[in-house]
C-alpha cells in the first residue's frame, strides 16, 4: 500500500531533465499551495534526475509566483556531477510561469563521516498528548487550510496563544509533526516540514500571509522513524522583511534539518 | 580618488547579461581566491544588470570549483523583474569552468518599511584597540593570505586561541572589520564580509581549509559608516559537514546582514 505523501510528490520523467507532477489540492493553504510541499515535489524530481545522489544536502529556492493545484513541470539542469556530490538548477513551472527557481546539491547521507558534534540544544517540548492538536482548530480554518489534514501536528502550548488572539510576542513556534498517513520521515519529507507551520509572525501578533522570497534548507542527517520536533523562530524584522529559522529534530534527538527563509512581513 | 575595493570588484559590460571582471590576486588565501570576495564581484555584476534594484536582499551561491586570480566572466539571466524586487540567476566563470552558480533577489533597501523589531543581541566586543589585530600574524601566514592586507581586522581575544594552538572549542569567532583602504561599508561589501574570516572550525581545533558548498546571505539594512562587528558560529558538525552562521552588525548597532553556509569539515 502506497502512502498519500508519496503519491502527492510523485514525478514522471517526460524527457531528459524534464519531469511532470500534479500539485495536489490537499496542500492548499489560503489562496496558494504550501511552499514546503512544492519544495518536496521539486526535491523529488531532483532525486530522480541525480542517480546515486539520493539526498538533498542543500537546496535554495526562490519563490517567483504563487502555484495552483494541478499539472506542473520540473525542468532540471545538472550543473556539476563529480565526486560525492552533484549540483543542479531546477525550475518548477506551471504553463509559461515559473513558480520556483532553485539550486541544490545532492549526495548520499549514508556516506558521510560518523563524527557528530552538536552544541545546538534540542527544543524542550511537553509530550505530544500534552500539546495542542490542530484538530482543535475551528471548522472554517480547517476548510481554508486542507494542508492541516496532511499532518498530525501538536503545538507547544507556550506559543499557540495566537490561535486565540493572545500571541506570546516572542517570535517562536514549535510543534510535534508526523504525517497523517503514518509514513515515516525521510530527507524529502524534511523539505516539506521546514515550511509547513504558519508564519512565525503569527506569534508576533501579525496574522496574515507572509510570502517567502527565499528559503534554503540543509538536510544534516537521515531522520529516525517517529515524531519530528520542529521549531521556528525569528530574531529580526526590518525593512518589511523577516527571517524565519527552522530546526527539525528527529525522535533520536538528532538535528536533522536546518533552514532559513527570508519572507515579507504580513501587511 | 577611487578605493582599492571598488577597483577589485569592478565589472565591465560585454553584452546583454554578460560582464567581465578581473579577480585580483590580493584576495588569495592559501591556494584559492576568497569566496566572499567572489560573491562581491558576482553581486556587483548583478547590481549592474538590475537597474533600479541596487541592493542584494538575498543571494544563494553554490561553489562548484576553485577560482584563480585573473580574468573571469559573470553571465546573468534575469528570471523575474516586476514590482519592488528582481530575481536573477548568475554564473561566475573562468574559461569553460563555472566557479560559482547563484540565485539572487535584489531590491532597494531605502524603500523598505521603517518598522524594526530585533530580538537578536549585538555581540559584546572589547574596543577595537583591545582586540587582536591580524598585523600580529607571523610573516609566513600573511604571505599565504594576502587577503589579510585588504582589511583592518581585530579579533575578539576570547576566540583567537587557535592562532597559538589553543582553540576555545566553542565554535565561535568574532572580530571588528573595516576595509584597509578606508572605504565605508555598503551592501556589496557585506557580501565579502560574511565569508572573510577563517573557518569557524579553527576554533574547534580543526585547522585547514573548509570548502563552502553553499552560502546564502541576506542583507537586512544598509550599514552605517565605520567599523562592522562580525560573528561566526557553528552548532552542528555531522556527516563531514558543518554550518557556519554569520551576523554582521554596523556601528549604529544594527543587524545589517545574516548568512549561513554549509561547508565541508577540514580533513
Amino acid at each position: 500500500m502506497g502512502h498519500e505523501f508519496d503519491s502527492h510528490i510523485d514525478v514522471t520523467r517526460e524527457s531528459d531533465g524534464l519531469y511532470s507532477a500534479d500539485l495536489n489540492a490537499g496542500w492548499v493553504v489560503g489562496g496558494g499551495v504550501n511552499g514546503g510541499y512544492l519544495l518536496a515535489v521539486l526535491g523529488n524530481a531532483l532525486r530522480a534526475a541525480l542517480p546515486g545522489k539520493p539526498d538533498p544536502l542543500s537546496i535554495s529556492a526562490y519563490y517567483l509566483s504563487a502555484s495552483r493545484p494541478g499539472p506542473a513541470q520540473v525542468a532540471i539542469d545538472v550543473r556539476r556531477d563529480g565526486g560525492s556530490v552533484a549540483t543542479a538548477a531546477a525550475d518548477l513551472r506551471q504553463g509559461d510561469d515559473v513558480r520556483i527557481t532553485a539550486l541544490a546539491t545532492y549526495g548520499d547521507l549514508d556516506l558521510g563521516a560518523d563524527d557528530v558534534r552538536t552544541t545546538a540544544v534540542e527544543p524542550d517540548m511537553p509530550a505530544p498528548d500534552d500539546c495542542v492538536p490542530t484538530t482543535l482548530a475551528p471548522e472554517d480554518v480547517r476548510r481554508m487550510a486542507p494542508i492541516m489534514e496532511r499532518f498530525d501536528i501538536r503545538f507547544h502550548p507556550a506559543n499557540i496563544g495566537w490561535a486565540v488572539g493572545q500571541p506570546s510576542g516572542e517570535g517562536v513556534m514549535s510543534a510535534w509533526f508526523r504525517l497523517a498517513d503514518g509514513r515515516d520521515p525521510d530527507p524529502i519529507l524534511l523539505l516539506a516540514i521546514v515550511d509547513a507551520l504558519p508564519p512565525v509572525t503569527f506569534d508576533l501578533g501579525m496574522p496574515g500571509w507572509a510570502p517567502t522570497l527565499e528559503l534554503t534548507a540543509h538536510v544534516r542527517a537521515k531522520p529516525a522513524p517517529g515524531w519530528l520536533k520542529v521549531r521556528h523562530a525569528t530574531r529580526n524584522m526590518a525593512g518589511g522583511m523577516f527571517e524565519e529559522d527552522c530546526e527539525v529534530w528527529d525522535s533520536a534527538g538528532r538535528l536533522v534539518a536546518q533552514s532559513r527563509q527570508l519572507a515579507r512581513q504580513p501587511r
